[in-house]
């Protein structure tokens, strides 16, 4: 008998298809191809010594010959801080150019290399590069909300081997996170608490859906996460903001992250995947009702007609049972 | 430069980024795998004289022997009527069982047909099927939203070769049933009108996003289209719910889909797609503000990390430019 939960961050009602879950293995893609990568490759922009092929820089993080982690803008930028802000419409057609900001953030000069492979010292630079480009962008004016995300592999949307994550700055808030805002508000207007703190609060409790705890960051499978092994790396102490962490909680997200990353690696193959940090809209920070989050999307199901027409998401797979098998898992 | 466009339906921005956009061709799929299928398949649980390697029949249209469309309870159902519907919760959890409906409409006898290959009569028995069911299970209580949907290939969800469609009914209205439902209300209480006529007037009035008008549906890309060759199938009366569908209306549907899929089908060598009907819960039939449609989503491009941390789409494509081409496709 499947299993209908609640989601209290979204507010959103999630199909734990029992009847059609998976073990944990199960989600091992079959034979997936293995390429040997070599630390150098001639032709990719994103490598050492191929500075000149890639566009203007905006960070860089080490030396000028030796850098550890470059950001530059996007060649094929979805947005840009050329187009004009303004909004028109016609009749039924609201419409504006495509203001904004869209970056690369190089995460390692070595082409082979990726998160869980990397040193402790190397995936902090990640974070502190994400850190430093969000507290510049911040101050931009028409900037409304700042998008970190990473994706790896062809089912999480990228075809390119360098290791690297993105960020997009917009011009107006984005639905889902406005609605992520909106819900966390009414959650505070009714028990004066800030619901991300307090569904915290309750995992570490029940203990079940911990994938792993460090000193600043617990990552564990949400109770109604929509997809197979969805995972959320929350800060222990209270920030509404991306931009509020602080050194030493850099240094222990980059070990969490690491660590949480390594444990899918190793006990599903590499899956696909994609990370964002969803923060709270620029113009809003320090709000006590919203809470920045790491969420970590394994692209190992494919959302069908259902959902597409519905939003509402069938997971064939048991958190509890997921966090348990990633917990086993060393890393 | 790209653009924002803003999807009065849906009330969210949408990036088109034109930058990268490709043209209609460029998102055929390179060296799909052809695999030539047979009219009858043993061990297809689908195909006549199977049947009873099937679970229990709901509906069937056509003889015993020579049946034309079943529908039929899923063998894994995501939700069954068996599951007790009441809602419990504890501590920050609520959950309840799995209550609801979960079936599959058989689509044709035929193992290796399409419904572009389709005749008439054929699609038109199909529609018929969804309507008989719709309105069947519309008398269920408990049940608030019932969504019909299609997943055509394994970018959309399936790997089943014999053609079929789901229903699922759930017994809370899904969020973004819900979230198109409110918006439209707003719209309504503003200006008076429904948003659906409104928008259908405005794509007939514009004609360059329109892909097939018949005699009482026309489909269109839309404006703002989160999606490359997203396609909308609108009935130009005003309908709130599906249930309210007359049998001229039935077939006309069944024209007009076979139409656009076969565009699809021919234009960009039968890619992988969802469809789904978007209808108003079940107990709000008769709204002035609803209006029910078919949404059409091709699987040719993928969401990544942007997309699934902001809720906000950035399509590669111009809507104006995928329609012009589809209305060259001869179907």
């Amino acid at each position: 008998m499947s299993e209908l939960r609640f989601n209290l961050i979204s507010r959103e009602w999630v199909i734990i298809a029992t009847e059609r879950a998976k073990r944990p293995r199960d989600f091992v893609k079959p034979q997936k191809e293995k390429k040997v990568l070599e630390e150098y490759s001639p032709d990719c922009p994103f490598c050492p010594g191929n500075e000149a092929q890639a566009p203007q820089e905006t960070l860089r993080i080490g030396d000028q010959k030796a850098w550890r982690v470059r950001s530059i803008f996007n060649k094929f930028g979805a947005l840009s801080l050329q187009a004009d802000k303004e909004r028109s419409a016609e009749r039924l057609s609201s419409h504006m150019s495509g203001f904004g900001i869209h970056e690369v953030i190089i995460e390692n000069p070595r082409h082979n290399t990726l998160i869980p492979l990397m040193s402790d010292e190397e995936v902090t630079d990640i974070i502190s590069a994400y850190y430093q480009r969000y507290v510049s962008i911040k101050k931009q004016e028409g900037i409304e909300a700042i998008v970190i995300f990473k994706n790896h592999g062809p089912q999480a949307g990228t075809s390119l081997e360098h290791p690297h994550s993105q960020l997009i700055a917009t011009p107006i808030v984005p639905p889902q996170i406005r609605s992520r805002v909106e819900q966390a508000v009414r959650f505070f207007d009714s028990t004066g608490k800030c619901v991300f703190c307090s569904t915290l609060e309750e995992e570490l409790k029940e203990k079940k859906r911990i994938v792993f705890e460090s000193s600043q960051f617990v990552s564990f499978l949400p109770y109604a996460g929509v997809s197979p092994f969805l995972a959320w790396i929350f800060p222990r102490r209270h920030m509404a903001s991306f931009s509020e962490i602080n050194a030493a909680e850099m240094k222990d997200l980059a070990f969490n992250l690491k660590t949480t990353l390594a444990k899918l690696y190793y006990g599903l193959d590499n899956p696909d995947y994609n990370y964002t940090i969803r923060s709270i809209p620029v113009n809003e920070s320090g709000a006590e009702y919203f809470h920045w989050y790491v969420s970590i999307i394994p692209r190992i199901s494919q959302p069908a007609g259902f959902e597409l027409g519905s939003g509402m998401f069938i997971n064939p797979s048991l958190p509890e049972e997921s966090a348990e098998f990633l917990r086993s898992i060393k890393a």
